[in-house]
């Protein structure tokens, strides 16, 4: 038996006390939205910090305005050793509507092959598994890899504290990788890693017409409608192929080439995804890309929400006075967030008519994310994913966005690998949560292999 | 001294008792709308049924399922003499809000020329105005007309028992025309005469995209944001001139002739009216015509409200599943409020897109009105304003509806004079509303003059 499988023996002949110390952890309702829980919130970071400890870590609580940051270190005895900064999330979302979960949120339960819990699956279950595959490799041998651990408590509340500490101890999370188990599997047996993300910019756009509601029989013809003013402004944002008409908005984006049409391909995301994840009847959009790369590799425009005048119950005969609209953009490398209310701006130029006067308000702004899926540390990763699950794993884009790996990305230059063995149907925000246990088993093997294999690519 | 001069010399001999009347009719608190004041309308009913007796008319309370109905009659010895029925409504609008009264609304306040307190204007002192004409003439000798009397309680909530007393009672309110005072004067030295009113057909267009409100990272790109589609329905419902693309929307719109065009010239309400009276920068609408002429003599599509998706404060990450409008069409002869709902299905049908499904609700349906504004009475009433201010009434069409012109119209066959002696600065609706009293002079003058010179127009 090579010293890997031996690792993984180890692993899997205790994997009864290790769901017990999943168990454990779930216990703890480390609910971040809630302030009644802030013990709770340092009663799991203190349980990480002990755990850590335990197995011969160092390991620090890096104190912030809000939660603790668990800070740690398993040091490789090779000081050639690569790096891996382990990020990870120890609170949890609200449990509400409580009245929906079948066993009590914190009272972890197993039923069939899953551990229901409020953040069994997102992500303690993730946290558990590379720390118990750190432990193994610690116990059987020799740790191949030199891992830095970055635990946060505020990921469910927008990491408000997050790229403060990362930028004041940069030195301490210094890695060749981060693993960020955050973003899970396709399916059981479609492993995933998403290489790329896409940013934001969010604004309100606030319409001015006649200077109060007015009547509509006595006004209706002869004073332009703001509500009427807004749906030709906002049609005029796209063309009638779905792309969005803001001058230069395309500009800086980076063509998919044929490598990467080819990974997207693979994506379990067509036509049919659309229809059975969103209950429409028909997809829309850029109809020269696929959806997985439409919503991987293009950037969008998006109408969140819209409202002006009589919303009530039955007829009111007003000519609304304003009209406002939420409109973001989701954006793709090498869009730069900064440069997308010029844009809006410019368009708004052109297009807002004389009769109506506009503001707009920016909420967010946020960069895009792409790193190379073929890089060593990659590379390995994916290796492990293949040899535990036999099919190579699904390199995908993903819509929306993960602020640590941007951050990560532009603070400490350090790119990310974004998986995890949480499955689609693990209901996490939801009632019932829970972790699919055969596939936790098999992404703790799956992180053994990834160390030891990236161990061995010395730099 | 003709007859008719002594009858306005007994009017303005009496001006002071008049406005006692006046102040003791306003002190009755009959809001319509607040359940709590049903025995104040009552009182007002009451009030008028008195002083109808009084005066030696015939006069009934006709019961409905709310407010009662005043019929009342002061019958002409000739029984050749022409008939005019006076159309007034007995209750007011709420007070709310309160404070912003200066004196209280039911303890009728003369300072400098008006008389402050709610319902003054609109529409006590015309009722007033008239029943005054009636006794002058009386008192003084013959009555040239059959004046009949219909003095609703419900007005302000719609006139919900209106039609059917009408329908049930027809040989009652039988006259060759309707005296409407309740649309008042376009200023102090303007008398006025509506000859027209548009209708109205009111919807709600409810679109629906996906199952649930999306992720816009997850899904941006991939499907049709129903708050899009909606702005691309709006948008197409008119074209570049503000015309109204609805498949066959102007087909029995009836042409403006080079009369009309003229009368509708001398309406004072162009551009810097528009502006003034609505707050916008700039008018908006079909360049072909004058603003008078648009809001009087063509017909409109307003979006009277919409909403969609996230609409409180800040960002909210969503792709809405549902869209709502309302939308409502101002309608001119020859249209039908009947026909507009399958004109509105047919742009529908063309209009929206395959990603979408959608649904209509239909709120309401007005025929629009026109009356000749050189028939007998007619002539007879303008020519009695230009007697009293000097100079021709304006004659225009309004955009807005008066129900009860229609229905007098539709199920009696008779043709109304929509006119007053309100003031567009009375407030009414508003605090402090208050009636202009030199214009009630004037006014009351106006009708002993109309009352006389149409009874002298033997049928």
């Amino acid at each position: 038996m090579s010293n890997v499988e031996q690792v993984i023996a180890f692993a899997n002949a205790h994997r009864s006390e290790h769901l017990d110390e999943l168990r454990d952890f779930v216990t703890i309702p480390s609910v971040s939205a809630v302030p009644a829980h802030a013990a709770d919130i340092r009663r799991a970071a203190e349980w990480l910090f002990n755990w850590i400890a335990t197995e011969g870590g160092k390991v620090e609580l890096i104190e912030t305005d809000g939660s603790p940051i668990v800070w740690g270190e398993f040091t490789a005895k090779d000081p050639d050793a690569p790096s891996i900064l382990v990020y990870g999330h120890y609170d949890v979302q609200p449990v509400d509507p409580v009245d929906l979960w079948d066993t009590d949120p914190f009272a972890p339960t197993v039923r069939g092959d899953r551990l229901y819990g409020r953040g069994a699956s997102d992500m303690k279950a993730q946290i558990m598994a590379a720390l118990i595959a750190v432990r193994s490799l610690v116990r059987q041998g020799e740790l191949p890899v030199t891992v830095r651990l970055l635990f946060e408590g505020e990921e469910e509340i927008g990491s408000p504290n997050l790229a403060g500490v990362l930028t004041e101890h940069a030195d301490r999370f210094k890695a060749d990788v981060c693993l960020n188990p955050d973003t899970g599997m396709l399916g059981a047996e479609l492993p995933a890693i998403r290489y790329g993300l896409r940013g934001i910019a969010y604004f309100e756009l606030q319409l001015k017409g006649p200077a109060r509601d007015l009547h509509s029989g006595a006004f209706g013809g002869v004073v332009h409608n703001p509500a009427q003013a807004l749906a030709e402004i906002i049609t005029g944002m796209h063309d009638a192929d779905g792309r969005v008409t803001l001058p230069g908005f395309y500009d800086r984006v980076r063509e998919i080439d044929a490598t990467e049409k080819d990974r997207l391909a693979r994506v379990p995301f067509g036509e049919t995804e659309v229809r059975e994840l969103s209950g429409v009847t028909q997809s829309w959009g850029e109809s020269k890309f696929s959806p997985a790369e439409r919503v991987g590799a293009r950037p969008t425009l998006e109408i969140n929400g819209i409202e002006s005048g009589y919303t009530g119950p039955g007829a009111k005969t007003v000519i609304p006075a304003t009209a406002m609209a939420k409109i973001s953009m989701r954006l793709v490398p090498d869009q730069r967030p900064e440069e997308i209310r010029g844009q809006l701006e410019a368009y708004l130029k052109q297009h807002v008519p004389p009769t109506i006067s506009y503001e707009i308000v920016e909420f967010a702004q946020g960069a895009s994310f792409i790193c190379d899926p073929t890089s060593p540390a990659h590379a390995a990763f994916s290796n492990a994913l293949s040899e535990v699950w036999g099919v190579d794993p699904i390199l995908s884009r993903s819509g929306g966005s993960v602020p640590v790996a941007n951050d990560l990305q532009e603070l400490l230059g350090i790119p990310s690998i974004l998986t995890g063995f949480a499955l689609p149907d693990d209901q996490v925000h939801s009632p019932n949560e829970s972790q699919h246990l055969p596939t936790w088993y098999r992404g703790t093997e799956a992180l053994i292999r990834f160390m030891t294999d990236f161990g061995g690519r010395r730099r």
